[in-house]
């Protein structure tokens, strides 16, 4: 038997309760660092659960903004100067990068308070993470606007991946577990992963085979 | 040293290599069956790791859908309808949830060739999965175009949430580890979690501690 909770009793929840309550809901979420600068090249370090694939012809992600919230720099960034680097999170970062989620001024870096390391490679614009295993220099392509509950959707496209070797199989897929990238649920709770399998591509009529 | 792919090796790699490596950027990412069914209550479940936690006040969740692939019965179900339900994905199905990413004609229902079963509860509409431990019902809000790519962000608000009691933290926090909640990455490679920690709410100056 399990239990009910109605849209009634999330909107009469205190707010920080029914904050959990709603980010949990998605399951176990992609976590990063967002990396940008502004045009006086202000470094500046968000950590983000709403990363979203959106196509692979060209690659493009997209994440979500509240405006208003700590992540306003980094949207003001990227809008600013087109260019925001994607650094996933492993075991020995995160509590780093959940760091970063705090209300600094304008003027602090994160990267800084924190200890985490810019690195600037191919003469991007934007700061990746150092101690970051998987590594993707974005381009800004387009800002959509929800207007349903003020937030923002930005899409970029991917123009640079950096992953260790061992980590990439013949047929294009990126083995993240063996590159210690770790997931999030709800505001602050972070795990490891353990593979299951990989399933081979479903047809009707046809059983699944492990591709391990 | 990490291997570095750049903008045009992506653009050069062989279609499905490009899916599979473009899929897997963007880190572990949630993954859920979507319950669905047209006026005739012809049933449809299909497969998806696109969704993105909107907001909570209301509780608004999105996911991406592109036209004219194996999930459109369930976009034009939810378009007709207006209702649709998440079904989290655990150990015990993850096979026949990956199933349903076959192209079944319209008249097939996933739910029959998986031997998932269809639930229904309090009147709502749309079927849950009955072996899915969280499941959401929810209610189509608005619909994006995203013309870049010719894709669509479909945002709904969460009506009613089902659960293990055991798994709700008194801070509002679901335990999904113990819902035995699964992730995915890339196409086909699905994981289970190790939970690392919580972590409280970061404050300048203020050292983050364990909510463990």
């Amino acid at each position: 038997m399990k239990k009910h909770i109605s849209f009634e009793a999330i909107m009469n929840m205190e707010k920080q309760e029914r904050v959990h309550f709603a980010n949990s809901l998605s399951g176990f979420k992609s976590v990063c660092l967002i990396g940008t600068q502004n045009k006086l090249n202000q470094t500046n370090l968000a950590i983000i659960d709403s990363l979203v694939h959106i196509g692979s012809n060209p690659p493009l992600f997209g994440m979500l903004f509240r405006p208003g919230v700590v992540e306003r720099h980094t949207l003001e960034n990227i809008l600013e100067t087109g260019f925001y680097t994607i650094n996933h999170i492993n075991e020995n970062i995160y509590k780093q990068a959940h760091q970063t989620s705090a209300r600094y001024d304008r003027e602090i870096s994160e990267f800084d308070v924190t200890g985490l390391n810019p690195e600037y490679k191919s003469s991007f614009f934007a700061p990746f993470v150092s101690e970051s295993h998987v590594q993707l220099a974005m381009k800004f392509k387009e800002k959509i606007d929800i207007t349903i509950n003020n937030t923002v959707l930005i899409i970029g496209e991917v123009k640079d991946v950096y992953f260790p070797e061992n980590c990439f199989r013949e047929d294009g897929f990126l083995d993240l577990e063996k590159a210690q990238t770790i997931t999030c649920s709800g505001l602050d709770s972070y795990h490891k992963t353990v593979q299951l399998d990989r399933l081979s591509y479903a047809k009707p009529n046809k059983t699944i085979t492990s591709l391990l």
